[in-house]
């Protein structure tokens, strides 16, 4: 008795988004979806050490997929992901959240389950997750085909996750395969569209110089492709904020840096809030990418862009998705660029550091040096983010941070995701010893699938970053002290890692060398003074500092 | 300027409540009330390596000492840690969970900070902590004084988790002192006390055989004490569920057993179940502690007393509490117990087992000659738990397990939290390989701490209990395998501890006198046969089973 269920539907409806993986850990209330997932041909179950882990390597396969699937158990499971979830949501990253739970007739019976809170009450997580996400179902046998559509197209089409909560029958239900593709069109509205094309030639035609600011957004929405070619074409000053970072290739001739407002450097800062208009493209000003909202971008001069809203000085144009938008600005770009091709300045450079001993700074600089076209790189909220900010990245590599949610620990496990996503390319994670201790099992579920991804554990003794914004000397700012080299040895039982403990500059340049070379998981523990933060990092947590006393 | 801050305040009330230590992980939200804590002579701060891990510490340390607090940062911190804290909701814990958040003026800006999801609304947060707590309040310096009692006071007499959300400048704002000490009276109905003794005392004088079911919430409401002089004074045949277990001394005559329903010893169900008249005593009926309600027990012979309310057959007595209502019974027992001194069985004996290789059985066989008076052991939710149900446990244990909840892992940190609570005492863990992995990152805290708990890692390849469940040879039930031997010497650079690796019976009682003998936090890894468990286990999970197909 094979029939087709509605765990089939649910599996096939995700495979046909581009999504071959399923991360997750096994409870009792899905494990028989789970038979279904390991029957399925075309997607593969991903087991973690535990959830939160597993919702960050989601958001990390989503960054590289475009979206990405979580299976977790009724109530301990799903809370345990769920700061995890409300990252993704945060940060615009389309994850289904699929939550196994108690049958229907228990449900019904209201019984004092476990994994309850022993109330009867079986929604209360539920309403916990719709804070988090933009669409969410309780599937039954009958409205699952329906609800499984929308809820997967609120996903790819607004970007965030969605919610569904499959009882063991449920998922076990006999119901029709899909009979047509999954309608993921983005509705547009033609009169707006032709409105802000106007609107922004008027701007775009007069100018004399114009930037352009890229940010998150237009990596959510695959904007990628055609920002580059654009560039390419059509040469003009652009930056992006730390979170847009490698959005665009900061390769080209026009790049100027990593904005953030106060604490850019003075090029970047001048032919960005100087130019005559400027085109914003998926941003969003928050605190830490802005050093505390010191951003100097006048609406006034400013055609932006949104996912699916533009506006051209103080005027709005609605349902206009961003790739539509987009392919209207390239256009009035090639037609009058060739007025407005002044202000193109230098990318800011390192200053040079030549420490013997580590520093921030050494530090930093062998990483341009080791970087290579084509990397994912993960830079943890920290010195590792902000460190990063400075550096100016080979053609086509993937900077993965998250600066908005800030969620410490989180680069780990989403390390381990993008190596699920991409097994071609090489994953490099920087990361703080106070950070890698929250979500540190990862590592053994990397060695169990033979990933090798290349790990710098920044240990500068304790939370660096808090020690910047405040309690320097404080101990709760300490952490416990690990021998950060035995640590792959102890979690893998059957891959070997490599591991070094590196403390001047050149060591480290030599371990670099080794680890390139190497086909298995390298752990390089690099010792750095703990007050030493980058220059970045040190404005942003003067303005949080100021912020927090208000 | 060192004037009294609401900061202070909390602190000093918490303190109050027999709280001297707070769990938690520093956040730029926290760190200016963290200096109060630092600050304080009474109450130590203690870092753990992540939210969730020291939301299940502060939950073990409740389980010791009455009430736990625990201080996370906003959004990233407080949602790692709510499954931890829903765990307290479930099973009666007090945790007061205090989160650092934005300043006032930034959120009544509305301004995109990180750690929020970058939409102005600061209280996504709050609303989902209000599905697992029985009071929250945003704290402000008009409020704190009078909101800070309340909250309490709900905690300590309903037993469960209350949620403060306690902006950056709020802890600062100045405010005065205490002027009384907190009113922590439970209000109690004497009309409806007497009537209920009236009714008790009918029954009970009639009765030719009274048995006593006891369960946790006798454990929440610390009746241990009066429990253990009533049944000296009037031996009587009691059992206690799982999750109540060592609340009454077991080595107490008249003690029949742990009851599960139709999976119990054959004399522990008939003693409970066949008494003419049987009381019992902060019960919960749940789905694993009775082998999915298998459980035959009439109400119409039943006195029943609940945490607030009691009931005497169908006849319901409010505002009640349960110390009250046991004084009365204490009392009536005296009076009447002659008469029913009757079918006093010996507990169930567990299956002599002499395998040479270790199996489940020899395992606990050990256990049972293993354990001592006064030690407190944690049992983690799958074999460890099941298992631990067959022992009979010395005068003055304390078992933890977390079985309605029942979140695998939870074990780990909660035995931190239960070593922070009390130094003094010896505590034992027992967990298996899976359930260890999804925390196993506070066995540095403990080493941090110098805590030398004797740990039993119970590895059986996988997720045994899920095996047990459904899809037995599954690949989703394999874990990631990990060198255990190797893991604590990764986790401390500066206190050494002593691991061993067991495969066989006379080896584990070796190494149980090795690490009985030393200072240092003990590893045993337990290797046991992947498909073995207890037999409770077995019988809970073929009901599980069946009910998720319905």
């Amino acid at each position: 008795m094979n029939s087709y269920t509605v765990g089939d539907y649910l599996l096939e409806r995700l495979n046909e988004t581009g999504i071959d993986h399923l991360f997750g850990v096994p409870g009792d209330y899905n494990l028989q979806f789970l038979d279904s997932v390991i029957a399925h041909p075309r997607l593969a179950w991903v087991g973690c050490a535990n959830e939160l882990n597993a919702a960050y390597a989601a958001d990390g396969y989503a960054r590289c997929r475009g979206a990405a699937a979580l299976l977790t158990t009724f109530g301990v499971g799903e809370l345990s992901a769920i700061n995890g979830v409300a990252g993704s949501y945060a940060e615009y990253l389309p994850v289904v959240h699929i939550v196994g739970a108690p049958s229907q007739t228990s449900q019904h019976n209201a019984e004092l389950l476990h994994h309850t809170l022993g109330d009867g009450d079986f929604r209360h997580f539920l309403r916990m997750h719709q804070e988090i996400s933009v669409a969410s179902s309780v599937l039954t046998a009958d409205n699952a085909a329906a609800e499984i559509d929308r809820l997967l197209r609120c996903a790819l089409t607004e970007h965030r996750p969605v919610y569904l909560l499959l009882a063991t029958n449920v998922a076990a239900s006999p119901i029709s395969p899909p009979s047509s593709p999954l309608d993921l069109r983005i509705s547009r509205h033609e009169r707006q569209l032709a409105a802000f094309a106007n609107a922004a030639e008027q701007l775009l035609a007069e100018a004399r110089s114009v930037a352009m600011l890229v940010d998150f957004l237009a990596d959510r929405t695959g904007q990628q492709e055609r920002l580059a070619s654009w560039l390419r074409e059509v040469p003009m000053p652009f930056a992006t904020l730390l979170m847009g970072k490698s959005v665009v290739p900061e390769s080209l001739y026009g790049f100027a840096g990593t904005y953030a407002g106060a604490s850019s450097a003075q090029s970047t800062r001048e032919v960005i809030e100087q130019s005559e208009v400027i085109i914003t493209i998926g941003v969003k000003f928050t605190d830490t990418v802005t050093a505390g909202f010191t951003q100097q971008i006048d609406s006034g001069k400013t055609i932006d862009v949104g996912l699916n809203e533009c506006r051209v000085r103080e005027h709005c144009f609605h349902d206009i998705p961003m790739a539509a938008a987009l392919e209207v600005l390239h256009r009035l770009a090639r037609r009058h660029g060739s007025g407005w091709r002044q202000h193109i300045v230098a990318p800011p450079v390192m200053e040079e550091d030549r420490s013997v001993s580590l520093t921030q700074g050494s530090f930093w600089q062998a990483m341009q040096a080791f970087l290579r076209p084509g990397d994912i790189v993960l830079a943890d909220q920290g010195t590792a983010a902000f460190g990063i900010a400075a550096l100016r990245l080979p053609e086509n590599t993937r900077l993965m941070v998250q600066t908005l949610w800030g969620s410490i620990g989180y680069t780990l496990p989403a390390a381990f995701g993008a190596g699920t996503a991409e097994p071609g390319r090489r994953v490099i994670l920087i990361i703080g010893d106070g950070s890698a201790q929250l979500t540190v099992q990862e590592l053994g579920t990397m060695l169990r699938d033979g990933q090798h991804p290349i790990i710098f554990l920044l240990n500068n003794d304790g939370y660096t970053v808090e020690r910047a914004i405040h309690g320097a000397e404080q101990r709760y700012n300490d952490i416990a002290r690990w021998n950060w080299t035995h640590l792959t040895e102890a979690l893998s039982l059957d891959n070997p890692a490599e591991s070094w403990r590196v403390t001047q500059t050149v060591q480290l340049e030599d371990v670099m060398q080794l680890a390139a070379d190497s086909s298995r998981l390298s752990l390089v523990e690099v010792v750095l003074p703990r007050a030493d933060i980058p220059p970045l990092l040190a404005a942003v947590t003067r303005s949080l500092h100021e912020r927090n006393s208000r």
